[in-house]
């Protein structure tokens, strides 16, 4: 199904009446820069549509919740939106009152430049907490980045670039279909890498059975034409299928933020309600682009964690339910036992047994399949069956878990109900990376 | 208070009446050692008392749970043990009705040998998941562990070595105190290095508030009369304070185990009752000096955890209850980048927030305080206060954290509740260990 949606190059101006850029101001390190584009990651990124567009959005629902994020919610519930502003090398978050008035005065810096409404912008952040934004550099940048606005690829190129912060590499993907004959386009852009095990709502309430812990950055845009509500309801469901089904290392960040714009150019019959709209099955080809989009990057955050070394795609099945199917999957994936023993390409299941059986869900050990195979074959090699050891060869197990990405399928069989999560290993790069600069007394809050 | 309860040698020997002997019997490599003890890790343990003794235990609530566990389980609720036997190098864990056999098997064995009832007889073990016992390699240690009990301090200090498998170093304690003009003794063993976050209890239901996550074992003897009931409320007390208040990578074993024997030869009026029999306060002084012991030998598996470079006593108050106390403490002990950034010695405020937002906890966070503390200080220098950075010195800060122990002191100010977690960082060491060994077939449950 997901191969109808062939990649198109440019991403978040793919889609028609869309223009980005990105820029360096130097948020980091203040002062340490010279102004300089020379060899600095950009890290200020602008998104615009021409015309204003409807939004939608998902977050964090951490309980701290930086600042941008409060104010993106706020503003998602009006339903309107004609640009992103978003920040990497500073998260704004736990920055109390100031950190709402420097989210605030981003907008209002971003809607004098592009004359429309501040309420009209929304922000982003990510990078250090508890430190102050700088916002003079922000706001040069902000300015300069609106000079720069362009819908060439290399422009959405250099916002995925500005919004990266410990990623090896930008994320981006953008794809095109036809509604009602008309040619319409989704993009997106994304960064990760870590604190990355999102548990996204609309309403800041949980999602069901998603607990809770990345910083995870997404911004789509898509020239479709559909309602506000529409438009939720169609993130929330393409969320629930991708962002919220990765971890990298269990920890969910105060900033993780999805954004999607509408702005409707394509011209197609606007979709007003999620299902079964007029022409019908627009709107499930539209959900289905969408699906798509946001699944790959998902993955591709995942792929690019934080001295991530194997991708594994848990897929739990078998379950008495949908909640203990996901605390099955969440408990496996975020073990530090299993996750080591993906590290050193070792097809254990002793721990992952173990895993299973101090997770919530109801399970019986003499019930439990535990198999390998490689992604997309139909063909799983199973270790355990019925809870006991198979005759399967030590070492075409090892050979499956000695690849880079590997699908686990473990089988309750309790129950009918299935879950499944993109998830990493836990490598010594992975400590390495975050232990710490003790030395900076900027990273206090990082 | 504890300082009152001084260190004498001998540990599970240093009670009256009771005597030990660890042995090497070759059960990880079956077939690489030639029967010699010499340069070889003992492996077996067995602890007897001269008399029949009331017994009390707590074991892992983990659903897939071990045949030596079950066994014990059933046995504890008969109230009457005579001695352990304790195997390492294999878990008999998902190894099906034959580790039930086996489990079984091995009490037989010590039963025969020491001329006393097999239902007297308790069992353990630890290693490798999902591999069978080797038994005759099993039964012939037990047969010569049996032939060279003795009390001596060297004999009890071997069945701590025959206990360990990842520790780095045996971990044993005994105390005395006074019952009644009378002289008593509690001792204990134990072991633990990876899969540690113990939740116990005696009844399988899981322990208010703990969550579910080693393998520990504790063989803890004393010579003070008491009664069945008395002794297990007193075991449950002491286990609530201790092994279940640790935690080293968050994962829960299958075999987590620990069992209590009174033999009463100490001669004190037996305690009959939990609180307040006669004499007044035997039983608060025997609770006391059991609190203590727990806790100490607590103390030793998470500082010899696997990898451990920092242990970290994380202290939450100001919760609304405990069950909220114990979620934060348990975010922030198990949250890989919390326990990243204490490798680097590092007094990173902001990915304890973020835990702390993530946990089911009900939190504000411009209530909250986070402090560090050398251990015992009643010094805290705070780097939050009400969710704002203070103005301490970030050297005096990592000076802190740069420590081998420190308390971390977190006040959630939204209520009464507190709890308190000893926890460990998570290093390389810790990744490196648990890759897993490719090459081996045998580790495949491990």
């Amino acid at each position: 199904m997901n191969n109808k949606f062939l990649a198109i190059p440019g991403s978040i101006t793919a889609p028609q009446g869309f223009a980005a850029a990105g820029v360096f101001c130097d948020i980091k390190r203040l002062g340490t820069g010279k102004g300089s584009n020379k060899g600095k990651k950009r890290d200020l990124a602008l998104i615009v549509s021409k015309v204003p567009a409807v939004v939608a959005g998902m977050f964090t629902t951490n309980q701290v919740c930086a600042a941008p994020v409060k104010v993106c919610a706020a503003r998602v519930r009006k339903g309107v939106a004609q640009a992103i502003v978003v920040n990497s090398g500073n998260a704004n978050a736990c920055t109390g009152a100031q950190g709402m008035k420097d989210a605030e005065a981003m907008a209002t810096v971003a809607a004098s430049k592009l004359k429309v409404p501040a309420g009209h912008i929304f922000v982003g952040s990510t990078g250090r907490i508890g430190v102050r934004m700088p916002m003079a550099n922000v706001s040069r940048g902000i300015r300069e980045a609106a000079r720069l606005l362009g819908s060439e690829p290399a422009h959405a190129a250099q916002a995925a670039e500005a919004i990266m912060t410990s990623d090896t590499r930008a994320k981006q993907l953008a794809v095109e279909f036809q509604l009602d004959g008309k040619k319409a386009r989704i993009g997106g852009i994304c960064k990760g890498a870590g604190m990355i095990q999102p548990g996204m709502s609309a309403s800041g309430a949980r999602p069901a059975a998603v607990p809770l812990h990345a910083t995870m950055l997404c911004f789509l845009t898509t020239d479709v034409a559909i309602a506000a509500p529409a438009l939720q309801q169609a993130l929330e469901e393409a969320v629930a299928g991708s962002f919220n089904r990765i971890t990298i290392d269990g920890d969910m960040s105060t900033n993780d933020t999805v954004l999607l714009l509408a702005n409707g150019l394509a011209g197609n019959v606007p979709i007003a309600t999620p299902k079964g709209a007029r022409p019908k099955n627009a709107s499930a080809v539209f959900q289905s682009a969408l699906n798509h989009v946001c699944l790959e990057l998902a993955k591709m955050i995942v792929r690019d964690g934080e001295g991530v070394s194997r991708f594994v795609t848990v897929r739990v099945c078998g379950a008495k339910s949908f909640a203990d199917a996901d605390a099955a999957a969440r408990a496996v994936a975020n073990s530090s036992l299993v996750k080591t023993s993906w590290c050193g390409g070792d097809p254990n299941w002793g721990r992952i047994l173990d895993a299973l059986g101090y997770s919530s869900a109801q399970i019986q050990e003499d019930k439990i399949d535990v198999g390998y195979s490689l992604p997309g074959s139909r063909k799983i090699l199973y270790s355990l069956k019925r809870g006991q050891p198979t005759r399967a060869a030590y070492r075409s197990l090892c050979r499956i878990a000695a690849e880079k990405e590997f699908d686990l399928h473990i089988n309750l069989n309790v129950g009918r109900s299935n879950a499944l999560l993109y998830a990493a290993d836990l490598t010594e790069a992975y400590v390495d990376f975050n232990k710490g600069d003790v030395s900076d007394p900027s990273s206090l809050g990082g």
